[in-house]
């Protein structure tokens, strides 16, 4: 898969799986985000993944779109994860990231579920965060072909 | 989510994401694999996972099942790779864990697909390994229900 075709199942999907780090342990959770080339836009609350995140911005994101056992994509995105932080510096990037993800109708769905869980006072914080995506790659099977492309690329 | 709703999770669905890391640097790649309790077994060929899960043991799998955006149960396993080499001592395991993933009908594709892509003389080695699961916990949201349940437990 090139890079248009890479990008066009992050646009389409909105969905996937983002894994961070620390001590070399990793850690998955599914993910809802707004795409723009280059960069993902998602919200969470306070909790394991942003604080590991804070401490190792090192993230992988995979997003699949599988339409039977010999038709499938799988894009798998390295990036570094950054925080839009509720400050005059942030505004336009933190608007323009919230236009995006309440495209959305689920956008909020996983962090909010997530943070009902939690008795820390923190646990209910928004936090809009954005994914710059270093490193792109896309594996893909259709029936019939016996051609699967893959193709890494930095942004 | 109790451990043995968690554990009927894996049972039912055999296919989820797994994160390795290396040098703090997550990846993730989606699995199919076979379940037993405490256990997961799969399918793969030397590539980037497999060289970095060597070097690191440590993963994280996760597996959801989503009816729709307010039906949906996700769990996540932490846990440690160990390969079951094709050696007298592990001919039992082997057997049995290739017993296991016979019953499901893409148990090869991802593993397969993968090796296609590479050049390394060792690409189409089929590797069987096991995931011993050190802690599980689950959460669940399900219509008209504001109780979502997790439980961390080591196994």
């Amino acid at each position: 898969m090139n890079r248009q075709e890479c990008d066009d199942l992050l646009a389409r999907t909105g969905f996937g799986r983002l894994a961070c780090a620390r001590d070399n342990q990793p850690y998955i959770v599914p993910i809802y985000f707004a795409h723009q080339p280059g960069r993902l836009y998602g919200f969470a609350t306070v909790g394991q993944k942003v604080e590991w995140m804070r401490s190792n911005p090192r993230v992988c994101i995979q997003v699949d779109d599988v339409s039977g056992p010999d038709q499938w994509a799988s894009v798998i995105a390295v990036g570094r994860y950054a925080e839009l932080p509720d400050t005059q510096e942030y505004t336009q990037a933190r608007s323009w990231a919230q236009s995006l993800l309440k495209r959305r109708a689920s956008w909020w769905q996983v962090g909010y579920a997530a943070s009902q869980l939690r008795s820390q006072p923190q646990a209910h914080v928004p936090i809009l965060y954005c994914i710059h995506i270093e490193e792109i790659s896309g594996l893909r099977a259709s029936p019939g072909e016996k051609i699967i492309e893959t193709w890494n690329l930095k942004s």
